[in-house]
């Protein structure tokens, strides 16, 4: 596990149904349980919490980029993005784990390769250079 | 400014070609004046650098959700999304400022409205319920 970036996925759902979003105890377990099912290591982890039935924002610092969580107690809703790199991550288990947790569903999902155009262009590039 | 899911965009980048990706005060800069630019409201700053020569993880948590960057300088290249919620966000221009910023250019770069769809169906159950 390393600051990489080949192999990078960017995991991003809206999450609905949940129960337990305003539980800050709840959300920082949920923040760092998910960073072990994604296969990550945690660095640092930040959380906010909105104040009395309202959300929180809550952000883990990862070797491996990061995940982020929002959460709207009043609507059920929270918005989660898991962003890994390297080839053991495993960002799908991380939002499995997230929705187990909140006892949520689903709404949008959306899975962005990043960086990769970028270094298969350049390892082209540097194929031709050599 | 507030703590609300409506008209929530998330802005994802991938920028090459930038200078400046080991350099934690320029990096911790960018995310703050990215945030202003964005019209957001920075609660905290985390940053971490991964070495000499190596890049930098940043996190700022907004009152709109976060804006976070990954650089690698060894290939010139930061991933960065701008996560935004409020009609006052403008997540466009704070990603204009940290491509001025870092004097990269965008390789990747996808719009993801998030939230809303939930938000427009609840609003119809609970019209047809009224």
């Amino acid at each position: 596990m390393a600051h990489t970036p080949g192999n990078s996925l960017h995991l991003i759902a809206d999450i609905e149904g949940c129960s337990g979003l305003g539980d800050l105890t709840l959300i920082e377990a949920t923040l760092r349980e998910a960073a072990v099912a994604a296969h990550a290591t945690v660095l640092d982890v930040r959380l906010h919490h909105f104040g009395p039935g309202m959300g929180v924002t809550g952000v883990a610092l990862l070797a491996e980029s990061h995940i982020s969580i929002h959460t709207w107690p009043e609507h059920g809703i929270a918005a989660v993005d898991l962003f890994v790199c390297g080839e053991e991550a495993n960002a799908e288990a991380g939002l499995d784990l997230i929705c187990a947790r909140l006892a949520g569903q689903i709404r949008l999902k959306r899975r962005i390769e990043r960086l990769n155009s970028h270094l298969m262009l350049k390892s082209a590039i540097d194929g031709n250079e050599a």
